[in-house]
């Protein structure tokens, strides 16, 4: 006989656990859910033979020590699950077990002999049953522990006829209380603990609106806090719930760029608020003339009243006038000629910027510092922040500081702006980043809108991954906008804000139309990053109305707070984009319609998938949310018919008669 | 500033390597590949920004104790892959890395400020570069390292001009040479090491020939393996690779089965060879009347001679006979009234078979006690084994087993004889198993088969899992084979040898066309595993000549001998399948086509995916290797017709004009 070593683990584990879902990167990173979200794990249990098997959920809430467990059921093919609602910020854990159940293998054999009036078998098949039962006993306790001990002794009792002993033991609630005692000291676990984070309902559901505080003052001057506090009714009217605001630091003055993004600023030009720090002070400071600390204490407050969470901007990287620069040499690239290396994408180059050096030796106190900004202002009262190009800092360091923030503050919510290639984007959303900007942005055909969403609201992307649709941002006035009236603007924002549960705009200048170009920038003419802007916000053809009326849709709908039950509906018209969202249940089911063509009437029929929808192939009536029409439709196939000169979508709700 | 621990790792490795592949499982079971193969492994290499990276694949041969190293390149989508020549037996592992490479980031940044005309710029970015290259010197040797360290001198050279050193520091050969010294201090590695089984050819290719030797006898007398060394010129002649036997072992007499399943039998039944052991010994005993242990291994070397390799069957169960149940009867499950557990499916009983006990407290004991059978098997020169019923033996004993087996034999080939659940199909084949039976028995229509074989030829089961195709067994006489004649044994045996790689036939059985179903069974009338039988091999409707063909066909087409490029071509007419396989470079392509109705004769058009097939739209041959006629092809639409009467398939391969 060849001497080998006895392996680890007892041989007599019979259960093999495969196939965890949710699951990322094998359990590398945690997948995302939202506080009263019911959980569902699920799980392949594989073992030899044909015996019965158990399974159990074993999940941690935030700070448990111990695991809870919650049984398996089993559903086909060697698939099984269990849900747990999720009730507590923070993250949980869970893995799962399994194992071979005796108990029940042998209620099923007595069953199956019995039947088959295979009585010799029978008393002992009872006897067997009578010590499995005994064993149950012992790890039950109080009254399940008596029941299952007078059962073990009953079985054994030949007193009794064999038959009454054979139903006592297949009773239902001997199965029940057998079941609740499983032997569990063989069970196989799945060799991954996986970790699920839950945010509040915010990180699912958003809608932003982006603002340049120091636009809100008097003509001429330089807006404070204060001032902005006036504007604060106008964003709530609306329906937003995140008043999102570009740095609010001070600004560098070397290398600072004028008007429309110049090399030759004027001397009252303002800079742009991402060329951050001045020697009045860096990340952790404010622009003297929106205010003090104070004032911006004050303006939270004001928001809050108003129903307004306020975001900062995050933005890692330094003017020359930043006191690091100073202070922390090392935190950056310094070249032979005793220069620090400026930002630049040869051979463009942004003299205005430092970008911090992720390799410096000193990378460590680096790491520490930039997360004591978000620190700063935490302890300020900020839990939402938008986070300028997480994708040129180090991925170590965003796994390792959104891990330090969440920590003690679980409740944080943070955006990463990053339009780069689609895999780092990801890889962002898998190291913490609450939500993420996305390519919504350049995305106009039926088509290409419909490709994009399939892979967002699909495993594994919809596990991590929380888009935030914004139709402008200060950067990026798109192709479709340029030069665009009412029907374009109004079709992007529908798009964005029922395709995303979270999406933003960039206002004023999305509600005015703000819609032209500095030619061969990308960028918009007289961009408000590079001064102070006058937006006349009583335009009578401003689309407050309108985005107002979406706003509230979003808010009476729960089929809108989330993305997971989207489906698209095919549409003879590839002008026309069709789809829904709807509840769990059902109760809440939305449908919109959109032409995606700005400029002409399209019509066409769709297809609508009747049980997506809980419809059974009857009438049906739709309202329309936007335009408040009512329809009465017959079956899958309807017509449909949009121009852009009037509202270029229905957003209707599904009313079974 | 809040304290915390520094992170494990330096924080400055900015590269994240995901998604390699092949991987099974986050890595828990190794992929499989035969000597020869050319492995292509790829991953995804995530950093920050927009810096040049370089990657490296990592690999161990069988006994390495360092990783080598052969470079990625980069595909699209920060995709990267390399690939190895897998030249010995073995488990090989591999992993990847990436890294930041500092040295090929300057070079294009240099580049790009030259073209610009940036020369200002240039003196700096040269010395820059020069720390980079002489860095890269010291970590190359011989003359790299003095072409480096020369280049660095020169590259601050300010008498040469400095349009000069830079057309230096961006010639060809300064960026290969730099490329092969890269700085990988700092790269990124992959969080888990993988491996790949390498077996050799047959694990992959093999035509088995299942046959009782006992029935090669002299009419009316047990046969012996002198006996069956006479079968063995006609087996070879057929084309076969691999003859498999039943277990060759001294068959119980307690409960013994009788003609027919039977439970009465006659004193001279010869019984189960699956009903394993008596007083004459167990699974490493020789049944007397086969033979000795020299007669056997004669007989391996007989069928060596004609280019045979033996396979046996290893079943791990004992009849009541068998000499463990005595030496140990712990490895067997007791009952309270001290008889052993024999085989039960209730209320189902095989009396003449006791199981072994994997819950049994002296596991250890019997996995070693196991596994030592094949080593005595191999040890007599048998390096194939097809296992009974491997899902009815514990999961883990398995996966330790064939690791025990494999470390000193990775040339050994197990067959898993498992017709169960899918996932507990996968699951052996994950553990280790080489080659595994399928459920093709019982696939019949064109859909089925399509999209059975599209699961078996798809990641990730095509990485695992190796089908060998049945068309027919001892157990098994499929609906479709019933009463059926040349047409239906025809069809499924085309099907199986030129669909999987790997396929087998339970003969003389299936080349005389045994077509009686013991009423109520689903087995053969007066099958062979209860009785001693007669076959006239000289039949004039025996199959093999279409056989001995089939085989030669497969062998002389190396597209045969993989299932990996298996692709479907689609047929209007639904009784129509139509498939090709072909080499990686194309320069054997086969295209069959089969009429899977046994009855009637079934014709349509077929649409070629001509570029799968490489051809370019123009006319082609294709020439029958069946049917030996040859005809021209004009494009992708062609029309086929096949009778089951004459030969219900074309086997062809393609002739590029």
């Amino acid at each position: 006989m060849v001497r080998s070593e006895a392996p680890p683990e007892d041989g007599r584990l019979r259960v093999l656990i495969e196939a965890v879902l949710p699951e990322i990167d094998a359990g590398a990173h945690p997948v995302k859910r939202v506080v009263g979200d019911l959980f569902t794990v699920s799980a392949d249990l594989i073992a030899d033979g044909h015996d019965v098997l158990g399974g159990a959920l074993l999940y941690r809430r935030p700070g448990d020590d111990d695991w809870r467990t919650t049984p398996l059921r089993e559903l086909v093919n060697d698939r099984w699950e269990a849900s747990i609602l999720l009730d507590a910020l923070g993250t949980w854990q869970y893995t799962v077990e399994g194992w071979v159940d005796h108990a029940a293998t042998w209620r099923k054999h007595l069953k199956a002999k019995f039947d088959a009036g295979a009585f010799a078998d029978l008393p002992v098949e009872l006897v067997i049953g009578a010590e499995l039962v005994a064993a149950a006993a012992r790890r039950a306790s109080g009254a399940e522990a008596s029941q299952l001990h007078q059962l073990a002794v009953r079985l054994r009792d030949e007193s009794v006829p064999i038959d009454t002993r054979v139903i006592m033991a297949l009773a239902d609630d001997a199965g029940q209380v057998l079941a609740a005692h499983p032997e569990r000291d063989r069970a196989g676990r799945y060799p991954r603990t996986l970790a699920v984070t839950v945010d509040r309902p915010r990180a699912r559901f958003s809608a932003w609106y982006e603002m340049f505080p120091r636009s809100c003052g008097a003509p001429g001057g330089h807006g404070s806090f204060r001032d902005a506090e006036e504007r604060l009714g106008y964003v709530a009217d609306l329906g937003f719930d995140v008043l999102y605001l570009p740095p609010i630091h001070p600004i560098g003055t070397s290398f600072r760029k004028g008007k429309n993004n110049t090399l030759t600023p004027l001397p009252d030009d303002v800079g742009s608020p991402w060329a951050v720090g001045s020697p009045e002070g860096g990340h952790t400071a404010i622009h003297p003339q929106l205010g003090t600390a104070a004032d911006f204490r004050r303006f939270l407050r004001a928001a809050a009243d108003r129903g307004l969470e306020v975001a900062l901007d995050i933005a890692f990287q330094c003017s020359p006038d930043h006191p690091w620069v100073a202070e922390h040499p090392s935190w950056f690239k310094q070249r032979p000629d005793g220069t620090i290396q400026y930002a630049e994408n040869p051979p463009k180059k942004y003299q205005d910027i430092y970008p911090l050096d992720f390799e410096s030796p000193d990378w460590w106190q680096l790491w520490q510092a930039l997360r004591d900004v978000f620190l700063h202002w935490i302890g300020q009262g900020v839990k939402i922040f938008r986070v300028d190009n997480p994708h040129t800092k180090a991925l170590r360091f965003w796994g390792w500081c959104i891990g330090e923030i969440r920590r003690d503050h679980p409740d944080v919510i943070l955006l990463a702006e990053a339009f780069t290639r689609p895999k780092l984007m990801y890889a962002l959303a898998k190291l913490g980043f609450t939500q993420s900007y996305t390519y919504f942005t350049w995305r106009e055909s039926a088509w290409d809108l419909r490709t994009y969403l399939e892979e967002l609201t699909s495993a594994p992307v919809v596990e991590f991954f929380r888009p935030n649709f914004w139709p402008n941002t200060p950067d990026i006035l798109p192709d479709h906008l340029i030069g665009a009236g009412h029907g374009a603007f109004a079709l992007r924002l529908i798009l964005a804000a029922t395709l995303s549960s979270s999406y933003g705009i960039y206002g004023p200048a999305y509600e005015l139309m703000d819609n032209l170009l500095r030619p061969g920038s990308g960028e918009y003419l007289d961009n408000e990053k590079y001064e102070l802007k006058r937006w006349d916000l009583t335009r009578p053809d401003s689309l407050r109305p309108l985005i107002k009326r979406v706003n509230k849709i979003r808010r009476e709908n729960p089929a809108l707070h989330d993305n997971r039950l989207l489906r698209f509906h095919p549409c003879e018209n590839p002008a026309l984009l069709c789809y829904s969202k709807r509840t769990e249940d059902r109760t809440n089911v939305v449908l919109v319609a959109v032409n995606v063509d700005p400029r002409w009437k399209q019509g066409g029929f769709v297809d609508l998938d009747l049980a997506e929808l809980g419809l059974s192939g009857g009438p049906f009536h739709v309202r329309d949310l936007i335009g408040n029409g009512r329809y009465l439709w017959h079956g899958a196939r309807n017509y449909l018919e949009l121009d852009p000169a009037s509202v270029p979508a229905h957003v209707f709700v599904i009313e079974p008669t």
